[in-house]
């Protein structure tokens, strides 16, 4: 992979999460289910801002927070996503750049704001995330910059962008490009992907051989699998994708890749304060390894070592010198 | 006081703070002065801004986080503040009004954007501010919410607000307003009121009976009234207001009120996080523990434990009980 330009370039959310404290009983009055992530309109989302509390912005985006982190454990990482012309797309575009990430994709001057995403916290740093994806789902395939799809030893594509159709189609061309150049696709399902009208067409592209490493968490995989056991999920998925790592919470994670299987038990943890961005590290603390030529166990090992660091504190990205919590 | 409708109305900058880290070289580098806060003009904003790493923005205004602050400890708070019609208005609307702060001021929809604040904090814990005040200095007379001056017991004029011509003028309007409907006027000094420039209208103001309870620092106290020590700032300026309460530190707090002197030590502290809104929640706490009817000991330890509370998390404002924190 030394030959190319990136380690990885991500397609993903472009959004600025609006974080907020809220106690269980906000999350029953609002009819939202802990942990879970759904899509608002506009209105509404304008409707729950209204009745959050008092709230901080940083920027967010499942594979855009994994792109931060890569680049904050000294990996090569670049960023398409989304934004629109605004304060909060400019919040997005600086913070991308300040962690070193290439993100250049032009900004939408007319069309939906910048997304957001409101996350409500509760007192056991669980976080419960309510999207409104605005210009972010504007994503299409006319803004791909091809050469830095082909520059890159991997394609990420987040499975959040995979539901609507103008970015699914952006991905799915991306995704030919990349494997084109002979470079490798990585997915990272999310529970949307698992949703009914999103499954059929994602089983289909990996049916074609069109993911290389498929991240997901257990629930995840049991979910778009049908099966009854997480045995059973794994069995299915890693026939299909070479490299399938799954993400287990406090029982660690494992990989199986060629037929080997590799389980890490999860990275000490201190107070949990916010869960948002866990998977996302995760993800980024696996790549960034994996990119420097680390076995299987070592990937895994770096990122719940980079999850266990998000979890203990507000936000979705790396703060600190993050090479020195994964010892990279 | 019991007869107002609030305890007390500020009038201030409303801006959003723009929060990162950075050490010491980079202040350096930058030309900052350590602890200081900076006019910026909308184009070194965006040059320091781009130089800067990741940050998180979260709504501020030195009078505007008192007032949070003072809703947060159970007292009736209200805004006066210019912002535009933009996204960064928007969080800093939706900031108040989540603290239950009263905040009407319509949005400004041409002119300047709403104004930010970037906070360098350094890795002890002091922050450095550079403020693009953008509409917060379009602030006019013309805006002055007449009865709610009138219906507030306390009308808190913040020294930031005091240099710019426009918003001088409206300030000076308010506190004609509020001194003659029989209500008490509060001005909590800044650094940069103790600007030559600015510091012989200020002191005409306290000359004519302007101030009725004034907040600073011992080193405002002393730029201020040009003289050698503190000793001999806090009789010159005791002499000019009935209440005047002064912060030092680590060193405590203490106020002089018809010739009566309390002292204070300040409330402990654990580790330094972001000395952010010390000084506003100090006032925050001081005043609330007033309007309560308590009495200057305790209103002085009021305010050294929300200030105390506040300097150990990101941000300027509360977080969490305040009411306990400060038990009231």
């Amino acid at each position: 992979m030394g030959e190319t330009r990136f380690d990885i370039v991500a397609m993903g959310d472009a959004i600025v999460d609006v974080i907020a404290s809220c106690d269980d009983e906000f999350l029953d009055t609002h009819g939202l289910p802990r942990g879970s992530m759904q899509l608002l309109s506009p209105e509404a989302a304008d409707v729950l801002y209204a009745a959050m509390g008092q709230a901080r912005e940083m920027s967010g985006g499942s594979a855009a927070n994994s792109m931060a982190g890569i680049a904050a454990m000294g990996g090569k990482a670049a960023f398409i996503g989304q934004i629109a012309d605004d304060q909060l797309g400019a919040i997005f575009r600086h913070d991308m750049r300040a962690f070193g990430v290439d993100f250049a994709t032009s900004a939408l001057s007319d069309g939906p704001p910048t997304g957001r995403c409101l996350i409500l916290v509760t007192p056991d740093g669980q976080r419960t995330m309510n999207t409104a994806p605005g210009a972010s789902h504007e994503l299409t395939a006319a803004t791909l910059d091809r050469d830095l799809i082909r520059d890159s030893a991997i394609l990420y594509l987040e499975g959040y962008l995979f539901g609507p159709d103008k970015p699914r189609a952006a991905m799915m061309e991306a995704l030919a490009i990349a494997h084109g150049a002979g470079r490798e696709v990585a997915f990272t399902l999310s529970e949307s992907v698992c949703i009914a009208a999103r499954k059929e067409p994602f089983l289909a592209m990996i049916d074609d051989g069109g993911v290389d490493l498929l991240f997901c968490n257990e629930d995840e995989a049991i979910i778009l699998t049908g099966l009854a056991t997480l045995d059973a999920a794994l069995a299915q998925l890693s026939a299909k994708v070479p490299t399938l790592v799954v993400t287990r919470g406090q029982a660690g994670a494992l990989a199986i890749e060629n037929g080997e299987r590799v389980d890490v038990p999860a990275a000490p943890v201190g107070k949990v304060i916010d869960t948002t961005g866990a998977g996302d590290m995760f993800a980024a603390g696996f790549l960034t390894a994996r990119a420097k030529g680390h076995d299987l166990k070592r990937c895994l090992e770096t990122g719940g070592l980079a999850a266990a660091d998000v979890i203990q504190r507000y936000g979705a990205r790396p703060d600190g010198d993050m090479r020195k919590v994964v010892g990279l």
